[in-house]
């Protein structure tokens, strides 16, 4: 077979799966999910086993100490897969649920029925419990699931993928429910991109270069967030001990991902206070600035900011610093150089946070907290598949309902249209 | 300014509007539709005009005589256009709801606001009355947008684009709210479906040859519909009178429009009974019918269907029709011919009915009604945008909800994260 036939092959085949999945109870859903969680406990040698043949190659490689901590499964990390699983099975199910019935003057009866997409792919980089988390989300809201991870890691990927088909196959459902590209050649997934007729939605995890790649060549509808560009504006107002506690919490609690904050807007009328005061305790967390002149004024020995740095997602214990002269200068900052992700006002002004949340036009918005709660667990979505910052379907953490979609349903007794 | 100029001006205009947009009341967003109502209906003279150019050179093009009447813009069109846009202001505004506001265990309230989606373009054929009624529901929802009309009617889309730009300027809103693209030039388009970062949402009405190209060319999100091959199916327990007088709707009342039906499914053992007298009622209205080898036992003076006749969407007095063995074959046929549109069941059974809203996966199923319900006036949407049968962001009829999101907005007290 060719790489296109083959990748006809999967798509049409996730696509027929997805019909018997899509009308599963959520009771057989579960119990899937869990023995899946049972499976990866049990092979967790296996599992081991062909980790290392991936470990392997990544040292004779040479990828960097992050990347094979990245790639390594230990028994920790087989628990955790396998604890994931069971928290989606203990979910409320998403399908079937029926909204909005109303009965229209002639008689009918109009509302709309919670169903699946369909058919998801998942296109990810290094890490392999994505293949467990990514697929336990899919498969709970009535999803066929197709994975394409990374080269780095494709031993292991296949490893789980067999063993969650195996109870697939157990509890007598299609193994085209769950699939693992066996290929990770650009070509397949290139192909991939393309069958729009059989996948319903692509959800790209990993590195910009890798979603944009996925972006510019898919025709699928993709759901994506390119970075997290998070500020956090302390105005006039705040009290100085929250925003200190808020923001040291938004940039060194886990400075490496994408809700971390990245620019901190301080209003002037507090420059000259905050500033000193916050510089002084993010240096003490070993945090390196980066101002704006008027920063620097109150902050001499900090480096100064490009044009560059209000962009820069640092993904590390690295902050812009930037003086505004109110809150109208903060949002125009935030549209002007914010990727749609999360930001924070701190303030004790009522319309100031009024005004900051109806005006700030990103996907999570808050008043008084830390960025780091921009996460589907935090918010309550019980889990997350990703984040989008595109406004179509979804906007900020997703989860099982967003892979999820409404059709209209109507219950008449002959009626027609005049 | 070479064309990529032009098209990055307009986007980055609209984006710029879209901010001021997003912020305005209802009433002031009501209050502009209604005078650009009045507006359209004032320049009653001047619109007759400028479409007159547009007849004069579709006459000389030799267009069909169907072409001619979607082009024309008589007294009648206008005064629709301005009801349209009076109407649209009467419907609430989504704009601003709050959903879902819930305390999470740490004190946060967590909920989400609707905000609209920026900016919209359409992209559509020649009926110059889109230009009207696509930008009232766009601004109804707070959104900028970019109309690209047919070449052939250029000048009654400028036209209606400067009448309603004209009432944006007298109540001192950017004329950029809503902006005709001059020149109808491929390229332009082209480049359009390029702004990915300034606009948010194509949605291209028109021939299916129109949404494919937009479509395979949009770095941009579309919500689309190709075709909508609308099934009825006549179950072995429908009412006969019943099951007659849906049909004859689904088929005759107006055929050339997406959800009018084009292929019949009758259960087999009714099919002796209820073809000869389908056939006949449908050829009382002047439909032609083209049946599969069973339908032929019981019509034998109808025409052979082929395989192209299940994909058909003829938009015409034409039928196919097929006996099928049961409820199972009638969905597997819909699944494999169907174009995700709208399907009907006939039946009095309560256990058929309740298996096909659930099992049949087309953005509209409906029991005992004509397919054509499947509007958004009628359905209770208000007004409709477009259909949408890619099941990302909207599924089936789309009203001025759909033309918006939903921002996560948080309320704290000085939470951080563990």
């Amino acid at each position: 077979m060719t790489v296109t036939e083959q990748m006809i092959h999967v798509a049409r085949n996730a696509r027929e799966a997805s019909r018997r999945l899509g009308s599963l109870s959520a009771n057989v859903k579960n119990e899937l999910l869990r023995r899946m969680a049972q499976g990866l406990l049990d092979a967790q040698e296996q599992l081991t086993g062909e980790n290392e043949k991936d470990l392997m190659a990544a040292r004779a490689a040479g990828l960097s100490t992050a990347m094979l901590d990245r790639l390594t499964l230990d028994s920790g990390r087989i628990r955790g897969m396998a604890d994931g699983l069971r928290e989606v099975a203990e979910l409320p199910d998403p399908v079937g649920e029926v909204t909005g019935m109303r009965r229209r003057p002639n008689g009918l009866l109009v509302g709309r029925m919670r169903v699946p997409l369909g058919v998801i792919g998942i296109i990810y980089e290094s890490r392999p419990n994505v293949t467990a988390d990514a697929a336990g989300l899919c498969l709970k809201s009535g999803n066929a699931v197709i994975l394409r991870g990374g080269k780095e890691s494709l031993h292991s990927n296949l490893a789980i993928g067999g063993i969650l088909q195996n109870q697939l196959e157990r509890m007598g459902l299609p193994a085209a429910c769950l699939q693992v590209i066996k290929t990770t050649d650009r070509d397949a997934m290139l192909e991939l991109l393309k069958r729009e007729d059989e996948i319903d939605l692509i959800i790209p995890r990993g590195g910009e270069g890798l979603i944009r790649f996925v972006s510019e060549h898919s025709r699928i509808p993709v759901i994506k967030h390119y970075k997290g560009v998070c500020h956090t504006f302390v105005d006039a107002s705040a009290d100085f001990a929250q925003a200190e506690k808020i923001c040291v919490n938004a940039k060194v609690q886990r400075p490496g991902v994408c809700n971390a904050m990245e620019t901190l807007l301080v209003h002037q009328d507090i420059a000259e206070t905050f500033i000193p005061r916050i510089a002084s305790v993010m240096r003490s967390h070993g945090v390196e600035l980066r101002g704006c002149p008027v920063t620097r004024e109150f902050a001499p020995d900090i480096q100064a900011a490009s044009e560059e740095d209000w962009y820069a997602e640092y993904l590390d214990l690295t902050l812009a610093v930037r003086v505004v002269e109110n809150l109208e200068e903060a949002i125009d900052h935030i549209r002007t150089y914010g990727s749609l992700h999360t930001e924070v006002i701190v303030t004790r002004d009522y319309e100031n946070s009024q005004r900051f949340l109806n005006e700030v036009n990103s996907s999570v918005v808050m008043v008084n907290a830390s960025s780091r709660f921009s996460d589907g667990h935090q918010l309550g979505l019980g889990a997350e598949i990703g984040i989008s910052t595109t406004k179509l379907h979804s906007f900020g953490p997703m989860g099982l309902e967003d892979l999820t979609t409404r059709k209209f349903i109507i219950y008449g007794d002959g009626q027609v249209r005049d």
